[in-house]
């Protein structure tokens, strides 16, 4: 038979980083192309602990249904946690547990997009959440990202010349692939534009905790007053990503919709790992334990760079990020990138290239995105290495 | 702010079944309106033993992100076991892992189907599904289920007269809310009618291992010679449905979209719950389990089914069913179900108004759907006892 595929799924490619990472399945290739947290960052000892008592003491509510919306406890403690950490959430807003922060944009986009509809979202971007958007049908209008964050004036243009932009697209903090963090002075802008324009702003902090250096910026959900703003964030790289828990919190009106959405899409997220979650907040320093993994970030976010320093100085350029999991090098305009690309595959270090992250994934760019959370510090030294040997071809 | 919802949410409205049940959190209702196994049938003790186990000895792969398609070993162990048990796969199939048999459904929907364009299903059938295939924008064309399953003229006449019809969806055995285990005949007949159409079959079988009584009639998908009938499997109803872990048995290229899609929508279904599941498979007797849980189903099935004969038998016509989880009521003419039900959860029974099942929920129905497993088996007996006596007023 030949299948024919929904318009919307059938120019929708597998994700590139995928792919590669495919292709380095082999143990023998240096992984800066992937996101992984890095496996010493999780607490392996307190989730034994905790996923041992849940199902001693309470095994019919962790493996039964539940609700769509979330394990309450769960629900409570997160409201708590960013209400004292980041002062976002109003009596307006409520939080959702969702599976994976990807199903927040998921499902943002069910309920508020039309097919053709537009999304704006920074250029570069992570790649999922353009497949996803993509996945509705949606029209993808990119804004560049500064070092500062998103170009404000672009994005006024933006809103002003594009019909039907049902909403922007934000990683505020250590955007991946960027690494840029942006100004709150911007963050106040976008908020702004958005209230004008009449848009709602999709915040995705999944890296927000993940800061080796610097002040904090406000999130742009604490300054929402107008019920215009939903926030996702998410346990992947605080606690563990195999547990696929993730949360958003934003208008109850647009929550209930999504909460419809979820019923019919995977009915909840499963109870065992909400519980773990939540249970992790109750008898352990959540606080402690992201003041561990942001020493062993900070560790190896200066490892690559200072490597990248010492091998591709000349070569490359890239702002130093202030935390998150990714470093945006910009290579010569001379190099041809994806020769460059396939040369490292073929000495065993695979990276990204940069047009993954664009909303025309065909566009030229110069860039690549290196990830210093998944290779071992051994491995980021060596890779950085190679990638500078094969600079030495170039000149 | 006025929040504008796309079209094909903003007509969708929370599952009936799920407000109904946020009406009977009160815990002195008798719950004859759910769908939850029965706790008594979750294997505690053997989910103990392997989730520490597996956190002892594998606490990485547990707990780091995985692929879109499943954990390996898992799909490899389904694979085997719908082949021995019931002949399904063929070289161009594949085994894709899910959150839950729901995200079948989502996905199969998503990669098939644009708005507007229609699925034929089961009349009446399970409300997850038509939900999940509405927020797609997708029609829904109702065929209806006589005791030995759907009407195969009448589809045929449905395939004939109805434009773009992407799948035809089917719940063969036990079917949600009918009750309907669909004869091998028709089976035979839906597969060449599908055949002769150029329309895939989705065949979601969640209770065929619920059977308590007579003999198991081969899947759809075991006829499959040309690569048009995706199956859907779950571990809901015979191990957990707290874990939110299902499968799919489809040819590769569909499968292969829909490995795109969940990328894009949850990522991969947890590591640690698709572990448990492959353990339990590796070191226990899920056939002695799946025995087990049959033995308590066939007592709970006959326990209402005596209980409405000796209460209900001059008011209600209903088919006793095979096995499953439901039983499908018909009221009197002169009966107004919408009051019945609303009586029955004064006196604090809660059953689901057979409307809720229906491709058009306004539509009027005599049908009410009783559920045997949730309840205690004394609820069952207190629950029809009351049905009972609301039924006398009626005389």
């Amino acid at each position: 038979m030949d299948y024919i595929f929904s318009d919307k799924i059938s120019n929708l490619q597998p994700s590139a980083i995928r792919e590669i990472l495919k292709a380095t399945a082999d143990p023998s290739i240096i992984p800066l192309a992937a996101g992984n947290p890095a496996p010493d960052a999780f607490p392996v000892e307190e989730v034994q602990k905790i996923a041992e008592n849940i199902l001693q003491t309470n095994p019919v509510d962790a493996l039964q249904y539940g609700v769509s919306e979330g394990y309450q406890p769960l629900r409570d403690t997160i409201a708590d946690w960013i209400k004292n950490k980041e002062n976002i959430g109003t009596d307006d807003d409520t939080v959702l547990i969702l599976s994976g922060a990807t199903q927040v944009m998921d499902l943002v986009t069910k309920v508020l997009c039309n097919e053709g509809d537009t999304v704006i979202c920074e250029e570069p971007s992570f790649i999922g959440s353009l497949n996803c958007f993509r996945s509705y049908g949606c029209r993808l209008k990119g804004v560049p990202v500064e070092a500062d964050g998103m170009d404000m004036d672009a994005l006024e243009k933006a809103l002003d010349e594009t019909d039907k932009v049902k909403f922007i697209y934000t990683i505020p903090n250590f955007q991946n692939p960027s690494g840029a963090t942006m100004s709150l002075e911007k963050r106040q802008r976008l908020y702004s534009l958005a209230k004008k324009h009449n848009v709602i702003v999709l915040e995705d902090n999944p890296y927000g905790d993940l800061r080796v250096t610097g002040e904090n910026v406000p999130t742009v959900k604490s300054m929402d007053t107008e019920g215009i703003v939903i926030y996702a964030g998410s346990f992947s790289k605080i606690l563990a990503p195999g547990l696929r828990v993730a949360y958003c919190c934003g208008p109850k009106q647009i929550l209930a919709k999504m909460t419809v959405g979820k019923q019919a899409s995977d009915v909840h997220t499963p109870c065992l790992n909400q519980m773990i979650v939540n249970e992790w907040f109750k008898h352990y320093d959540v606080d402690a334990h992201i003041a561990k993994i942001q020493g062993i970030y900070r560790k190896r976010l200066n490892l690559m760079c200072d490597a990248i320093d010492r091998e591709l100085g000349d070569f490359v350029e890239y702002v130093r990020p202030e935390g998150g999991l990714f470093i945006w090098c910009k290579l010569p305009d001379y190099v041809d990138m994806l020769a460059f690309v396939k040369k490292a595959v073929e000495k065993k270090v695979a990276v990204v290239p940069g047009n993954a992250f664009l909303t025309d994934d065909k566009a030229d760019t110069q860039y690549i995105r290196l990830n210093f959370s998944t290779p071992t510090e051994e491995g980021i030294v060596k890779g950085i290495q190679i990638l500078g040997e094969i600079a030495k071809d170039y000149k």
